[in-house]
């Protein structure tokens, strides 16, 4: 290991250095107390048997580091007055963070029963990684986290969320080597060509080479300097080294580092704020290489643990069968002093506690960090001026997306500061390019002659554009994390891309809803378009509806499920979802030209309902129906109409009852959903014994995994995507899946018992129309041009 | 565009430059043939519209790039007589990919109705995107193809996959600049670190900077290219430029470099080979900067296309209502003179063929990208040795895993050169390290003089361990295609973070399954571990078993789910996974330590079945039992017999059957899953009528989609995990889910009618357990020390 040479201009005082190195040995000494003690904090007795906890859980290695940069953040935050947050990439050293937001106070003014005293040390100490405490993450009940850490790869991209449109905010980022050998991290760090010095805060990553994994060493931290430096230039970042194990030295160099990168950072913002030029920066990046488990054991048993993988979780194990590792840990705890630390009553002693920053300073008290505080509800637009006017229900049509790019674009317009929109390389494709109208996309890289030609690339775009669902996702988390709103559109298919994502911030969501203190953040906004049944010409790679079996298993109070089959649904479900707050709010809609239903008065009827009965497409009109026909998603509800009016062309005397499920839970009983219908509205709806034909957008099963319980959930015949799809015409991929009209009505006549007999030639002439469709698709490569012009006669 | 200056020694004679050039106008020819015409595919005549397809698709934009390296490549392969394949990243260049093959004869081979001749032609042009034909990526269907690219970001990854343990093969990759900005992509340049050059081939990426995605300029191509060279250095790589858009100017550039590329490669193989020793090498990749959509349309409409994102995808359409737009197709189409490029047949001039390779040295004929007819069966120790001795079931305890450590260990020392595990960190915490007995862990980065103390690392290890799924999942999938055997065991949580690729590679076996001359490859064998049951110390974030929620979306006969609840049915299991092909095989086992219940022959027995009664542990002999008893994974089993024995003990004259699953899918009807039973079966295990408590592993609702259509379905009551967890003990995990022995023995009560009334004390005091369990764990932190001792009393 490298011990750094002293910079000439040392940035430390002798006085502060010493300073600075006791609060981080108050920190490392906390660390050691949350693993393993449950009484006697504060070593004022030998250590015993009995104060030691039964189980001993949590993540030593990576602590220690996390404390290192914290404590240094401080100081930055104090000496030049800069706002700052801290994620923690490696959460699962939360020793290493909880121990300064403790040591600053935040954490006893959040949990006043863990009080700066021993008696609050103890309780702190206990609840660590203890039924009924705290996680072993930077969980939701950290205060200043927005990321706990738990899954791997979405540090740096949470980071940039935060960052941006927070211009004087500084987001430090602890990266793990190991969590940057995953993908989503790996790319993340292009992140910066996103970042305009203007009007966006600073990302400072710190990417930690503690070395070693679980048991293997990292990748990164097993290259040489020269080439790792390279890589981070090649990212785009100005790397700075920080290595070595002397705690002296490595403060003094920990602090000339942070005082360099905090000089680039503001001369960066300065240049660009100064000259309006925003541009792409060079941004400084450090890499920190200290020994995993720092100031921890260097051996147990004869075998190496500092700096090496065995200090990744526990050092010191099999404490109750072992008096030697008791006394080691001991010894090991005592090596802080903490005699020197804390005072009398257990406090930090007041010449340290000076050095932590006050009140929100303090980045465990950032209202940053709990976004909600800051939050502003979006100044919206009426959606209602959006509509799109329907003379006659299932006659006319439009692009269901296309008003809704307008109506984003007004909400861009009315909140410059504090909405974004997301997606992969589709708005244009979306058809919501109305939002370039007022913010382009941005682009900080290089620009070309051609990019004036249509290319809506613009340095202060606000639109933002990445081939990474991970990044985009990430930034969005970071975002609406941090007291902000926006609107991510992608691709349905691979939005599975993300579902690891979605499921984390769900849980993250979840765990919020029983922490008084957070205040609720914005719900993230998930348009899931260019589905699956307009893939087929992308083929069988570009079709899955399998995202919603993702998004039913997580905490039924933060999910949302919405199917808008129209424009005036769709403007009013997401209208509903801009003004939501604590859900992941998944919305179904096609972009391509599709019939319209529902005025907005009905519209907004409907989708306050959520699910109905659609009067004019039926004609059960006081009394039972023979069938009930359901549509669920915008090309299922035409496939369903179709093959009701087919119905009702050959029986002149059947009643069908015509539903259409805009908010999927409805279908969930009360209790397992708060938008679960109670059962005697799903039985006045869908009857309690007459067949039930349900045409759905995803997967078919996912119906009878939310409707098992239903009455009548043994008549319901449910349809929708099963893998069957290559290269095909619309109709065609949909008669490959059976949800297309004539197989819903053979599906019908073979339910409907009155129609079993006189039915047979119908379902003959109906098999014969789906042979002619497929023929024509086969030779033709496309469908009748006729077919689709289907409108509802009655 | 910097046209690039001519090396000295210019690789291409002039003669040679210029059938280069005709055979890569042939393929430009080819793939504009393919996205517009069903007629005149010569054009022997005017082009008419009638000539024309209706529906015009395909993505034009990428295509030229890739002819143009695979052409070059093609020279390679004869002047070094250098087996090769290709993968193109951007896999819906595929007419770019389509041409090549079509015109070295492998299509025509393999499908002989698209012949090469003016008919065949023709048939080739017509099925390119239409129904009934190929889809517009590299789908199965492609010779040569062992990566679809419909997904972006795994290129690299499978490329090194494939490269593992072909020693002499080249594999060639074409990486898109927008998939290069996916995390998966992003991170799979670290494979580099991965490859021994003794052993392994060679892998020789290409980035193409075409420098547009779908409507925005990719971000690696708009930065300078010394950042670019310097970010390829950063990942270990030694980068070589081959930027223009003059054709001849850029033929010898590409011929020179690719020269250049395989003496560097050759280098380090040779040096590797005769040292034997194996070190990390900086392998060459290629830049290679040409315009998007090169060599068509310059502008259409006056808008500008070539070199530009408008010719992504079809860049001139709208030629039914557009005589223009036919004008400027054909002028475009006969600039690459075709009358000089086929004969009167319709063949390639022979002296043009000539260039392609012969027989299995063509990339599209190579045995390797068609690895079933390579693969051979692994050589299997007999799993019975490793059994696990049972005296009696539910008595004694060990660790699921630990024997199949020991069993892989025997399957990779019998099988050293066509057999790996991989695993994102973690055999060694999975219980698996026996396999290091005969083979490390690969690690070609520094070495540490601690690393012999346990490192388990070697420059010839084949295990492969790196902290991305994305990656393992992405090499494995290689390493099958190409004809190999493998195993892969990761966390459950974060299994996840490839389900799009378990999507993709479920997609692509199920296309597979009709496709007569692509042999069988092995199946895909992932073993999820550290599952959600024994994640109560890691908390909310670790805790996830959706992911069986996503494999069961996909076709049924590639599909398979498997939770063996001990010792012996997971080495029964694993030896057939081992022999299977074509299928993902799913294993669910946890690796602690965990009550045995089957000697190895009753082991064989229910695995064979995959869903049984244990007698053993049922009294309901002879007659209809009050209850069944479900037990479906290893914990929820043991809970499930747990709360048998309380039933038992309260209830004297309670008649319970137990059941256990294995096999998932056996609760699917037989129509839906070819592992389905069938209704009477189902019935003869489950009753029609009585109660049935079902403990499952994952969501419960799972179990729901499954057994919906079951005559008893409306008695099953499941429990499984639902989101309620945190930092738990493991019985207070399992109780806040009600998967728990108390909890299920309440449920059973509920249900069993003539227990209602009798069982209400008996209830009052399993709460009273439940509670008193709940307070231990609250108190000391662990489960009481004797809760899990618990063992089957009867």
């Amino acid at each position: 290991m490298v011990t750094p040479v002293a910079h000439p201009d040392a940035s430390l005082s002798p006085e502060l250095l010493t300073k600075i190195d006791a609060y981080w040995r108050a920190c490392n000494y906390l660390a050691v107390g949350m693993i393993y003690l449950r009484d006697n904090p504060l070593l004022r007795e030998p250590l015993r048997e009995q104060h030691l906890k039964q189980r001993l859980l949590g993540h030593w290695g990576a602590s220690p580091g996390l404390s290192f940069m914290y404590v240094h953040l401080n100081r930055i935050i104090n000496a030049y007055d800069q706002p700052a947050i801290f994620l923690a990439g490696p959460g699962h050293g939360a020793p290493g963070v909880l121990a300064p937001i403790y040591l600053e106070g935040t954490y006893s003014e959040v949990y006043p029963n863990k009080s700066e005293d021993e008696e609050g040390l103890r309780a702190f100490f206990k609840q660590f990684s203890f039924p009924g405490g705290i996680g072993s993450h930077c969980t939701p009940e950290t205060p200043g986290s927005i990321h706990e850490g738990g899954e791997l790869g979405y540090s740096i991209s949470h980071a940039f969320g935060a960052a941006f449109d927070n211009p004087d905010l500084l987001v430090a980022v602890a990266v793990g080597d190991g969590e940057a050998e995953t993908g989503p991290l790996a790319t993340s760090w292009h992140s910066s060509k996103f970042l305009n010095p203007i009007r966006d805060g600073a990302v400072l990553p710190i990417l930690h080479l503690n070395g070693y994994k679980i048991n293997n060493p990292t990748l990164l931290s097993r290259i040489p300097n020269e080439e790792l430096a390279s890589l981070m230039r090649g990212y785009g970042w100005t790397p700075h080294f920080v290595e070595g194990d002397d705690p002296m030295a490595m403060h003094q160099c920990m602090a000339e580092t942070l005082d360099r990168c905090i000089a680039e950072i503001r001369g960066f913002q300065q240049q660009a704020r100064e000259s309006g030029q925003a541009s792409r920066c060079h941004w400084p990046m450090i890499v920190l290489r200290t020994p995993k488990g720092w100031t921890g054991p260097k051996a147990v048993d004869g075998k190496r643990v500092e700096g090496f993988w065995r200090a990744h979780q526990v050092p010191l194990s099999g404490m109750h069968d072992n008096p030697g590792h008791l006394e080691q840990l001991e010894a090991w705890m005592r090596s802080y002093r903490p005699e020197e630390l804390f005072d009398e009553q257990g406090r930090l002693r007041p010449e340290l506690k000076a050095l932590a920053p006050r009140g929100e300073m303090r980045m465990s008290a950032s209202p940053h960090a709990n976004g909600g505080l800051l939050r502003r509800a979006l100044r919206l637009p009426d959606f209602r001026d959006y509509a799109q006017p329907i003379s006659r229900p299932g006659t006319e049509r439009a692009m269901n997306t296309r008003p809704l790019g307008a109506m984003l674009r007004d909400v861009m317009a009315r909140n410059a500061d504090n909405f974004r929109v997301f997606g992969p390389d589709e708005n244009t494709s979306n058809k919501l390019d109305a939002i370039y109208e007022v913010s382009k996309k941005l682009w900080l890289c290089d620009y070309r002659e051609e990019d004036a030609d249509g290319g809506e690339l613009s340095p202060d775009g606000r639109v933002l554009e990445m081939l990474s669902e991970h990044t985009l996702e990430g930034w969005y988390e970071g975002y609406v994390l941090t007291g902000r709103h926006g609107f991510f559109a992608t691709y349905e298919a691979f939005v599975h891309v993300i579902d690891s994502m979605y499921n984390q911030h769900a849980k993250w969501l979840s765990i919020c809803e029983d922490i008084p203190w957070r205040a609720r953040i914005s719900s993230i906004n998930l348009l899931i378009t260019s589905t699956v049944w307009r893939q087929d010409h992308n083929g069988f790679t570009h079709q899955d509806p399998g995202f919603l079996d993702v998004v039913v298993n997580k905490n039924p109070e933060v999910t949302r499920i919405y199917l808008p089959p129209d424009v005036n649904t769709l403007l009013s479900t997401v209208n509903h979802c801009l003004r939501s707050r604590d859900d992941i709010n998944v919305i179904v809609a096609d972009k391509q030209n599709h019939l319209q239903y529902l005025d907005m008065d009905a519209a907004i009827k409907h989708c306050t309902k959520g699910i109905g009965i659609w009067e004019w497409a039926s004609n059960d009109q006081g009394g039972e129906p023979d069938l009930v026909m359901v549509g669920c998603g915008d090309i299922p509800t035409k496939e369903a109409l179709a093959a009701t009016a087919l119905l009702r062309e050959h029986f002149a005397d059947i009643r069908i009852r015509f539903i259409n499920v805009v908010d999927l839970f409805r279908l969930q009983p009360a209790g397992e959903h708060p938008h679960g219908l109670n059962d005697a509205d799903f039985d006045s709806l869908f009857t309690k014994d007459r067949p039930v034909i349900f045409n759905f957008h995803g997967y078919p099963w996912l119906i009878h995994r939310l409707a098992y319980r239903r009455t009548n959930h043994r008549n319901m015949h449910v349809r929708g995507y099963k893998e069957k799809g290559n290269i095909n015409t619309p109709l065609e991929l949909a008669i490959n899946n059976e949800i297309d009209r004539f197989s819903l009505a053979i599906d019908a006549i073979d339910r409907v018992p009155r129609l079993q007999v006189a039915g047979a030639h119908v379902k003959e002439r109906l098999r014969d129309m789906q042979i002619e469709c497929r023929n024509y698709a086969f030779e033709h490569g496309v469908d009748k041009p006729d077919i689709d012009d289907w409108t509802w006669p009655y």
